[in-house]
């Protein structure tokens, strides 16, 4: 923990263990096993949604709604949908075919549980249910219908072929010899960032967010969804097998392009710093700061570094 | 061609190629290679889709519309989502990890061309594709916001862990080993059956159909698509290459559980012709007795015998 902000860090992470709280009790309620037919399909799906997973996506949702002054509570099928991708991304880019990894988050990687038939078939049962848990009834009466199928053009966009799919593809074909900058900021614009910044537009759109608030927060979650993305190649290097669940170096060990192998580790830094200002600096428009946005992008950077 | 019933089967092969050409177009224009990022993702997701696809779930939505009296030239972005749908479950059924099926249709599967990674990734962005289709303003003006995401909830319900998705699983964890009657239907029902029949109630509820009329056309769908894979089983052992564009008796080696393994050919012939005759019934409620599906549903087993 950095000595000079310890009430940052301590807010988001009481914000996060909060919200990631109810958005769990939400999939488990909305997601159950028993009483679902057939059993082992919910089981697959259940088994890589409840792996441990920070939920970054879904609070990040709550806390777009939050600035714009809309009502989270109401509109969590949208959060668990968002949950639903994310965890679906992970089990296919893990398989064997792809990333080729055993182990996630200390445990092994669905493919390795059930088999990668039933990998492929878990993911995809997510990804379809997250479109079936935005079209809920209950986010109907909460946002309106208009507004849910605006933001089920969102989250497609950004889950789709022009999105996080089509980043993985360009991923796997560079194989780790992206030599320019706009090349790797391309994937990760894709890979990982369409999907945050989905996620506080989302948020704010679903909680009444007028289209000024809406420039603004994909702006916030474009840099903070860049910041996250270097932090996360940087601790890759330097950081602790607990925080990832992965192996120390794996990125390295599969020739993966990260930030740190083409720009150095201290410039590495340095640009997800200056990326969490540009995402603060995009929340001056809300009157009252959107301070979740703020601490939870200070979060970010401050994780390690 | 069956000499008693000419027309019929004339009426349906012409209603199906007609719409089978405007789908075709419609998803040639909003699933474009050129001008798209990154092209490998179009490529691949294109191939698959133009790959001689019957185009059955698309006419038979647009035949639903039909029979409630709606216009299917304004709701061709559904059309379009339903073969989406279909296209990614083909790519992915076909994978090394699942049926490992190299030719469909005559033509290499996307894996043999693409690789494994890809082809995951292809069938991926085709299903998120059909979400972002569903959710396109051109629908919602056509059929009103309320109505499409009515329609999401369908698709989903049919697309995912209890409908198609499931039944995938099913399939593959019976391994051929079907030995009840009841269980060979809950697979198929799941695995063809649901995606047939939102097919049809997608186009009676997007064209304006009222409860009672969705109804019928939820029963019609069900029969017809049971008969629809009692042919298919059928046309595998007795068939020829070029209808399926894979090999006669393939399930057979496979292994896979089949009615007429199950109940023998001719029972399984009368069986088709029974859930047809049950589909046609279900249309009485229509004044003019839905033309379009009745030909369709006769056509489904005129197709050989």
């Amino acid at each position: 923990m950095s000595p000079e902000t310890p009430s940052v860090e301590k807010d988001a992470a009481a914000y996060l263990k909060t919200w990631a709280a109810r958005v769990e009790a939400e999939l488990d309620r909305r997601v159950p096993e028993e009483g679902s037919e057939p059993p082992e399909m919910y089981r697959i799906m259940r088994y890589s949604l409840f792996a441990g997973g920070k939920r970054l996506r879904p609070v990040l949702f709550v806390a777009g709604c939050d600035a714009v002054g809309g009502n989270p509570e109401a509109l969590l099928p949208a959060a668990c949908a968002l949950e639903c991708i994310h965890t679906y991304s992970l089990i296919h880019d893990d398989l064997p075919a792809m990333d080729d990894d055993d182990f996630r988050r200390g445990k092994p990687t669905s493919h390795k549980v059930f088999g990668d038939a039933a990998a492929i078939l878990g993911g995809d049962g997510l990804l379809t249910l997250a479109f079936r848990l935005m079209g809920d009834e209950s986010m109907i009466r909460a946002a309106g219908a208009e507004r849910v199928l605006e933001g089920v053009r969102i989250l497609a966009d950004a889950a789709g072929a022009a999105g996080m799919v089509g980043g993985q593809l360009l991923d796997i074909r560079a194989g780790g010899q992206v030599r320019r900058s706009g090349e790797l900021e391309d994937i990760h614009r894709r890979k990982t960032g369409a999907m945050i910044r989905a996620s506080v537009v989302l948020g704010g759109l679903l909680g009444g967010g007028d289209p000024g608030q809406l420039d603004a927060l994909a702006r916030y979650g474009e840099r903070a969804g860049l910041a996250f993305q270097i932090v996360d190649d940087v601790l890759d290097v330097e950081g602790d097998d607990t925080t990832l669940g992965k192996s120390t170096g794996s990125d390295e060990a599969q020739e993966k392009a990260t930030y740190p192998a083409l720009h150095g580790l201290e410039a590495s830094k340095e640009m997800a710093k200056a990326a969490v200002e540009e995402a603060l600096a995009a929340l001056s428009i809300f009157p009252e700061g959107a301070p979740a946005l703020a601490s939870l992008a200070r979060f970010i950077v401050l994780r390690r570094f």
